[in-house]
C-alpha cells in the first residue's frame, strides 16, 4: 500500500558521505515488498563500539530481546535490518528466527553472532521468514561498499513515504569525524508496524560507555521528544556505532571537553531525524512544534508538552486551521502537572493569546488563523510555576490518518 | 452544527418517573442554540442532601470552582445548568458570572446562594452571558413541575445527538425509592465542550457523607470507566441529590445492609448513563467494551484497559472492521503496567486468539472479523500476572470524529 510523499518532506535530503570502514548492501528479500529493497546488511571494522536504546514496551519483539542480550558488551561488527515483518509476539519461533539471522550475518561478516545487531519492523504476530532472509543475505558481501547510506535509508522503510537521513561533521582534538544517521517510522503511527528504528554511525573513537551516555543525552532531546499518536512501539530501537577509525586521541570520559563539538553534532543529527519522522506522520499535513516553559521541572514540562501534542482535540483543531486555543488550556489542565491558570501564557505563531486567566483583549484571531494555514505550526506555552522547559514535535490528525489506519491490513 | 443521531443510540429511552419533591423547568436562553431549550432550573425540597465529583483538571471552570466551595456543606435546594458556554478560563469575569447566577437562582428557589449548584458547558474562554441567562430564568418558576426529566435531559445537551437518561427503582427498609439520572457529553470528545455532566436525584433519605461514599463507589464503575478520546474536561461534574422524601428510616452509615438494593440500582443507573455517552462519542459507529483481567491490581487493570481504549491504532482498526489484534498487544505493552507476554490471552468477541506468546494455531480470523462487523464490540484481555480486573467503554475512531473536530468552530 503506497502513499503519496508527505507534503512536509524536506525539500532536499542530505547527501550522505561515507563513514570510513562502514560497508553495506541492500536487496529485495521477496518477503513482503515488491520492487524495492527491504533488507539491509551493514558491517563495521574490528574495534567498533555500539550503544543502544530500546522500547520500554512489556511486549518487546524477539529482535529487541536479542539486543538486550548482546548490547551490554558494547561491541558490534554487523547490523541486519528487514522491513515488512516485525517478529513481535512470535514466541519460541521468534527466538529461533533471530538466532538464525545472527548466525547467518556473523558468517558473512566474519564475526561472532553476538556481534550482530538486528532489527525488524512490520506486522505484529507474524513469524520472521528467516529462511528467505538468510538466502537473500548471501549475495550481499559481493556488493558491499561504503557509499550506500541513501540506499540503506530507503531499504529500512515500511510505510514511510520518504527515506530519512541526516549527517554532520564535527572535530575531536582537531581531527574531523563524521556522524551519519538514518531512521524509519512515522513515530508510533505506522499501522501494524508501530515502530521507530534509527541507526547512526561515526568514525570517532569512543568507548561504549561514553557512547551510551552521549546517546542517552541526544535521545532525550530528539526521539524522546516525538509523538505522532501516542502509540508506543514494540520494536523501537536506536543504535549508535563508533568505528574508531578517526585518528584523534582516545576519549575516556563523557566529561572530556573535546567532546563538545561532537555532542552538538550528534544532537543535531538526531533532532533532524526525529523531526523527519514527525514530518512523515501518517496523514500529516502540518508539522507542530510544542514548547513548554515555566513548568515545575523539565520532566513536568515534557509531560505537559506531550499532553498537548497527543491531544486529539488540539491536533484536529490544527488540521482544521482553527485557532481554538481553549483546547490547549484543556490539554494543560488534564496533564496532571502543576500549572497556574492565572499566569499561563499561550502563544500561537508567537502571538500571546492569554493573560490573567483569560483571553487577552488585544488577541488577534485572524493573525493566529493565518499562522495555522502554514505548514509549520509553533505553539509555545508558559505554565507559570517554575523554570522547567521541554520541546516536542508532532503532526496534525487528519482524515488521512483514519483512512490509512482503518483500512490498512484488509 | 447539528449531527445525525448516533447509530448506537438506545432504541428506546427510559420513561422517567418523577422524583417526589424535585421540580424543574427549561427554556431557550437565546445565548447560543436556536429552536431548543438550553437552560435548566431544578429545585429540591428543604433537607435535600447532595454529593458531587468534579474534574481533576488544573484548569477548572468557574462553575467547578463554585461547586468546590459549596459542595462540602452537603446541602442543595437548586440546580442551574446552561449549554453553549462553559465559563472556563474566564478570570475574574467568570467568578462574577457564577456569583450572579447563584444569586438569581437562589431568589427564585427561595434559598441561600450557597445552596445553588451550577454547571455550564460549551466553548472554553468565552465569558458566561449571565445577564441574558438571569433574565431567561425569571419565568421558569411559573412553569415548574415534577414531570420534566426528559425535557431536562434534552436542555443540557451541547453536541450530544440524543438526550441521555436512566431510572431505577430500589427499596430501602421495604420502602420504594426512585433514582433518576441524566447526563450529557460525548466523553471528552465534544469539540470545545470537552465536557461530561451528570445529575442524579433520589427521594431516599441519606446523609451527605453516605451519599458521597455511594457516589464514589458507583462513579468508579461508571463514568470513570469511560473514554472517548482521552481528552479530559475542564468542567466534568457529577452531582447526586437525595431529597429524603421517602419514608424509610434514616441511614447513617455506608455499611448499613439496607443499602444493598439502593447501591445496586445507583450503580446500574450510572453505568447505563456512562455507556450512553460512549454510544454518542463523536463519529462513533461502534460501542467497544474492554475488559481486562489477570492484572497486578484493579488499578493496573484500569490503566491497561484505558491504554487499549485510548489507542488510536486499536480504535481505527475496529472502525475498519479489521481483526488486527497485534495492536492490542502493542497497547498492553505501552501501558507501563505488568503483563506477561507469554501468558496473555486476547479474546475478540469471545474467541481466544493468543497463547504462549503467539497466535493460536486454531485462530479463526473470519470469525473475529464477523464480530467486528457488528455494532457492539467485546474485547477481553487477560494479562496473566494477578487477579486485578477492570472494564471500560469507548467507541471507535472514524472519519466522523475528524470531520466534527477539525471543522467545528470555523
Amino acid at each position: 500500500m503506497a502513499h503519496d510523499v508527505s507534503p512536509l518532506a524536506p525539500a532536499t535530503l542530505a547527501a550522505m558521505p561515507p563513514v570510513p570502514g562502514v560497508r553495506m548492501a541492500v536487496t529485495n528479500s521477496g518477503t513482503r515488498y515488491k520492487g524495492r529493497p527491504d533488507l539491509l546488511l551493514m558491517t563495521f571494522p574490528a574495534g567498533t563500539t555500539v550503544a543502544g536504546l530500546l522500547t520500554q514496551s512489556s511486549m518487546p519483539g524477539a529482535p529487541v530481546e536479542w539486543l538486550r542480550k548482546v548490547l551490554p558488551a558494547g561491541k558490534a561488527r554487523a547490523l541486519v535490518v528487514n522491513a515488512g515483518c516485525s517478529n513481535v509476539f512470535t514466541g519460541k519461533a521468534g527466538i529461533a528466527a533471530v538466532n538464525a539471522m545472527a548466525a547467518a550475518a556473523a558468517q558473512l561478516a566474519g564475526c561472532k553472532p553476538r556481534e550482530v545487531m538486528q532489527a525488524s519492523t512490520g506486522v505484529i504476530g507474524a513469524i520472521l521468514p528467516y529462511e528467505k532472509l538468510v538466502a537473500a543475505l548471501q549475495p550481499l558481501p559481493a556488493k558491499f561498499h561504503e557509499d550506500g547510506w541513501a540506499d540503506a535509508a530507503d531499504a529500512i522503510r515500511t510505510t514511510d513515504t520518504f527515506a530519512k537521513r541526516a549527517t554532520a561533521l564535527a572535530e575531536i582534538d582537531g581531527v574531523p569525524v563524521v556522524i551519519n544517521g538514518m531512521c524509519k517510522g512515522s513515530g508510533m503511527i505506522a499501522p501494524d508496524m508501530a515502530t521507530m528504528l534509527a541507526f547512526l554511525a561515526t568514525d570517532a573513537k569512543l568507548p561504549a560507555d561514553v557512547l551510551k551516555a552521549l546517546l542517552i543525552q541526544a535521545n532525550a532531546q530528539s526521539f524522546n521528544c516525538l509523538t505522532v499518536d501516542s502509540d508506543t512501539s514494540t520494536s523501537d530501537t536506536v543504535l549508535l556505532f563508533a568505528t574508531g577509525q578517526a585518528r584523534h586521541r582516545r576519549i575516556d570520559s563523557l566529561a572530556d571537553p573535546r567532546l563538545k563539538g561532537f555532542r552538538a553534532a550528534l544532537n543535531a543529527v538526531m533532532a533532524d531525524l526525529a523531526q523527519q519522522i514527525a514530518r512523515d506522520g501518517e496523514g500529516a499535513q502540518k508539522l507542530i512544534t510544542v514548547s513548554v516553559t515555566g513548568a515545575a521541572s523539565p520532566k513536568a514540562a515534557r509531560i505537559i508538552a506531550l499532553s498537548i501534542a497527543n491531544s486529539p482535540l488540539v491536533k484536529t483543531a490544527i488540521a482544521g486551521e482553527d485557532a481554538n486555543w481553549g483546547r490547549i488550556i484543556m490539554a494543560v489542565g488534564k496533564s496532571g502537572q502543576k500549572a497556574n491558570r492565572d499566569k499561563i501564557v499561550i502563544r500561537v505563531g508567537g502571538q500571546a493569546i492569554t493573560a490573567k486567566g483569560m483571553v487577552r483583549p488585544d488577541y488577534n484571531e485572524a493573525k493566529a488563523t493565518a499562522h495555522l494555514k502554514g505548514r509549520e505550526i509553533v505553539l509555545d506555552v508558559d505554565v507559570g510555576v517554575g523554570k522547567g522547559g521541554a520541546k516536542v514535535w508532532t503532526c496534525d490528525l487528519t482524515h488521512g490518518y483514519i483512512a490509512i489506519n482503518a483500512d490498512y491490513r484488509s
